[in-house]
């Protein structure tokens, strides 16, 4: 059988350093396109360093004629996208436009985009929000991802594109490979200043609240859509929502941390709670695998052995 | 009294131009800017040539200074948005984001942006469509107005702008100055097509219906929010939806024209029909005054007097 192309953007990133790691090389001939070097080389992949809003990535697509996309690069930041919504919308739309319309006229099959959950909807309280409900971001990068898929909706809807096009909507994903440097992934964040036995900072009160999902239940979701029909707009999500200060006390008993946080003001575009209704992913077959206990163990393992 | 500023992005365009013609020029200092020369100079007006995607956006803001906005410049053509959705997006949610974002830190007291109540709402047969409806655009040009509008949403709810937003959603607006030449605005291509004695394709079957409001009842509403605070977002319309046939006809009538039309095709991204809902422009003690059969005579005289 003819292996697939598939291209990954983002492909040095959280999700995507991940997702080729899992991702066969005997089924798949794999593509990592992204600005930063890969987390990890591996054996059979190739790179491409190449930034989603160069006028070069026409002539890519036209080259490797992928048969799926998995679009994951972006800006990611939301408190970068609240200083520079410029830059923002540069990345997340314009180049998210530049790479889709240069795979319009391909034989391209699927393309899968990570929109995003937790910055789409808006906050309300005790609210579980689903797929149809109306999203009032409340960051510029919360705009810009609805911003595309509304592009995406039209290329669809309209049958301008023949490609199957799947929408995720992924909560606060967490695992291996997220950065602990970063801004958010606040799994990774105390893990890591905990194994160093550093001082911990909670912006906001510790009872803020998201969903969080393991980086592997998010991979299975994608292998569903890689194998099967799946188009429209999925939340991914454990469904499960837990406040910042549980994560805090759950990572301290794992590692015997026993400094108390401190609590600093809540950042810019950040929103005191989130929770998203999976079920209709569930209705497609999938389920998380992974729960919180098991997932920040796996996290914390990881880290002890990457530095 | 001191003179306040207004500065008038697509100046030199249909609504621009009856814009500038009835503002005062005691009240207001009047700059228009446009990459298109006027239609007709008037004495007084400061005229800019700039693109409102121009990197010089922001030095002319400052100097300027302006305590009102109103953003009509845009790519208006839904045919050349289906066919250059980046061009589309480019200028209408590119060259907005320029502007609106170097006014931010300006003293500026209103932005007023014309946005679509054709395009936004997506179709069906038989609803009128109210300002809490979902937007569902069928072409990149509603889409573009739409992806505008979420950022106009996020600084205003925000607090991010201190400036009053208000966001208009017109419906077909016809009148002077509509250029007969371009691909929309019936009233003034079938009135100038009559006037030369040119046979007429309608594109579509002449059923299709639109809510045609008159520019001077546009212009009433500008007003109204000029002098108010009017905050939010409105559709503008008559309420009242025409087929295309009966424009053909009315028309017809006025200049004895007595040949059939053509029909032809629908147009990419050309929608059935649409009605709005005027209901929350109407609570503010506005109203239209220029009913259809005096707005086309208005237009059928101007026409015949400007060649």
């Amino acid at each position: 059988m003819k292996k697939e192309k598939i291209l990954i953007t983002g492909g040095s990133g959280f999700v995507g350093t991940n997702l080729i790691a899992k991702l066969s090389s005997e089924k798949y001939d794999i593509f990592s396109l992204d600005t930063a070097d890969p987390k990890k080389i591996i054996d059979k992949i190739n790179y491409i360093n190449m930034d989603i809003r160069s006028r070069e990535i026409n002539n890519l697509i036209n080259k490797i004629n992928p048969d799926i996309i998995v679009h994951l690069a972006a800006q990611a930041s939301v408190s970068i996208s609240s200083k520079n919504p410029q830059l923002d919308n540069d990345i997340n739309l314009n180049g998210s436009l530049n790479l889709f319309l240069s795979s319009i006229t391909s034989k391209l099959k699927k393309f899968i985009f990570f929109s995003t959950g937790g910055a789409i909807y808006g906050e309300k309280i005790g609210k579980k929000f689903n797929e149809d409900d109306l999203p009032k971001p409340l960051s510029p990068y919360g705009i810009s991802k609805l911003n595309f898929e509304n592009y995406l909706n039209y290329f669809s809807s309209q049958g301008i594109s023949n490609s199957e096009i799947t929408i995720l909507r992924p909560s606060n994903i967490y695992g291996p490979w997220q950065n602990p440097y970063g801004e958010a992934g606040v799994v990774s964040i105390f893990g890591n200043k905990m194994l160093r036995n550093e001082n911990i900072s909670i912006f906001g009160t510790g009872n803020e609240y998201r969903d969080y999902i393991f980086v592997d239940d998010v991979i299975d979701f994608i292998f569903q859509v890689l194998d099967l029909k799946i188009t429209g707009t999925y939340n991914l999500s454990s469904g499960i929502s837990t406040k910042t200060i549980e994560i805090y006390n759950n990572i301290s008993k794992i590692l015997d941390y026993e400094s108390t946080p401190f609590f600093d003001d809540k950042r810019e575009g950040d929103i005191f709670g989130i929770e998203l209704d999976n079920s209709k992913s569930k209705s497609i077959g999938w389920d998380t695998k992974i729960d919180l206990s098991k997932g920040l163990s796996s996290t914390i393992n990881f880290l002890k052995t990457h530095e």
